[in-house]
């Protein structure tokens, strides 16, 4: 299936770099932008990431809708998408949570939610806006697509063109499988972070705390930087898997408490040479390495 | 005061990148290695990083000798230099903790505890070995210092002089203050990535996990793959100091795993507002930023 006509709804690092990524693939594609920031979708015009601005209303005849915002504009963007658009038009999004979002496509599309086929790319970054879109962001990376029994073939099809034009390698899974894994690997991760910077932050030798933080802390804490409205959202989305994912981990960080308090040398080195191995198998890309019994 | 001859025992990652360093500095000073690891002490007098290898009996008459050994190693070492070393020999170390270390060169040193400087060099790798040694390693980084009472102000004024000699900025302070400290900016947050990787590395769907996990999840963990022996030796000589930031941590984090569980919107975007500004203030160096109340 070919692309002509594509709408970025919300001109942004993940939508911008699609942009470029696509028109850098198959130059012929248009382009047109949606961003509720007129001067962001003005860079965006200068810097040629699309090839027009436009309204949402005007974005009638188009091939593909990429929702490339954060997820509290969902509803409202899906409700008018649903009494507007053709009914060829396929719309797919970009947001890290996918249960709440297809709840969200049921309640705006009704009778149309077949046009939408759920996305995720796994790529991104700590800043955002259009001036940090990057045609390459994509490249190599996974994007998961969360397809719907009510997709057709077609649909998830023309998804699919649009990612691998961005380089990137295309997955499936289920919303709920979706969901309960990246609140394991990158929500939680994300709240961990942001809580221990604030914990520490708050101390009365903070200063003397953040003099001396150093690289293992800035890595560790990198993700801390990222959006609070952002992952708010997505915090609140996705709540069912990561509390639980929350449960998890606290038991085991409390489980390594009590065996550092008790003096339990064999199990800290076991705990952490398990987690080392683990770590160096996945950098190393050997993913049999870990254990497949989910089904 | 000017160095002479320095032994360096231990020629890994932190001994061989202070030889490199000295020499680049000084390039007169005469640097001795000693290390348990007979190939490493050859692969470290091939490379020149050291101009002879000894043993540790045979270190007699240098001003300075440095421990870059594991911690568990220390009070061996501690004993036999205090039997054979003459008295204006000054000892230092680089170990991440420093109460426990001093306590053991008290018994080790006995009434030459003076000759003992206590140092810990805030720079460090993933990697280990004299191969992974680099003679920038401490440029631009902290050194804390934290003297006894029977030091005399000659013997830490050496010390100083080696640490400057590597590019790096010296400070003290209390070996207490020191060990709360990197309780908690260095050795809870590796404690904590240990733990988030073991414990999603035993799932039945770690597979899938693993797969999915990407850079947010890389950079958080990457203190991960340090290594068990060296960390669990931190983590039992930090021990009191540890648990408590592990209570303070893992209360706060329980609180915001409530916050998502009931849905509360403005203190978790509060909490992470909150780190977010707090961790770009710390970026650029604002540290002013920062609570300082506790004197």
């Amino acid at each position: 299936m070919q692309l002509k006509k594509i709408a970025i709804v919300g001109v942004g690092l993940i939508g911008g770099s699609v942009a470029l990524a696509v028109r850098a693939a198959q130059p012929d594609v248009r382009l047109i932008g949606v961003d509720r920031d007129d001067a962001n979708l003005d860079a965006a015009l200068r810097r040629g990431v699309i090839d027009e601005a436009a309204e949402l209303a005007d974005i009638g005849d188009v091939d593909l809708v990429l929702l490339a915002v954060p997820v509290r504009q969902m509803p409202a963007l899906l409700l008018q998408l649903g009494r507007q658009l053709a009914a060829e038009t396929i719309i797919t999004d970009a947001s890290s949570t996918k249960q709440s979002v297809i709840a969200e496509a049921r309640a705006g599309l009704g009778s149309r939610i077949g046009q939408f086929v759920p996305g995720h790319p796994i790529a991104g970054r700590e800043h955002s806006g259009v001036a940090a879109a990057a045609s390459e962001l994509f490249d190599g990376k996974n994007v998961v697509l969360t397809p719907l029994e009510e997709n057709s073939a077609a649909a998830v099809e023309l998804v699919r063109s649009l990612w691998r034009a961005c380089g990137a390698n295309v997955m499936e899974m289920s919303a709920a499988e979706h969901d309960a894994v990246f609140a394991a690997v990158s929500h939680l991760p994300h709240l961990l972070a942001f809580a221990l910077v604030d914990e520490l932050a708050g101390r009365p030798n903070a200063k003397s705390l953040f003099s001396f933080a150093a690289s293992g802390f800035r890595d560790f804490t990198r993700i801390a930087s990222s959006s609070p409205e952002m992952w708010r959202d997505i915090a609140l989305d996705n709540r069912a898997a990561l509390v639980r994912e929350f449960d998890h981990y606290l038991s085991r960080a409390q489980a390594l408490r009590d065996a550092v308090a008790r003096g339990d040398a064999g199990e800290i080195e076991a705990l952490m040479a398990r987690a080392r191995e683990a770590r160096n198998h996945w950098l190393a890309g050997q993913f049999d390495y870990f254990k497949d019994e989910s089904a």
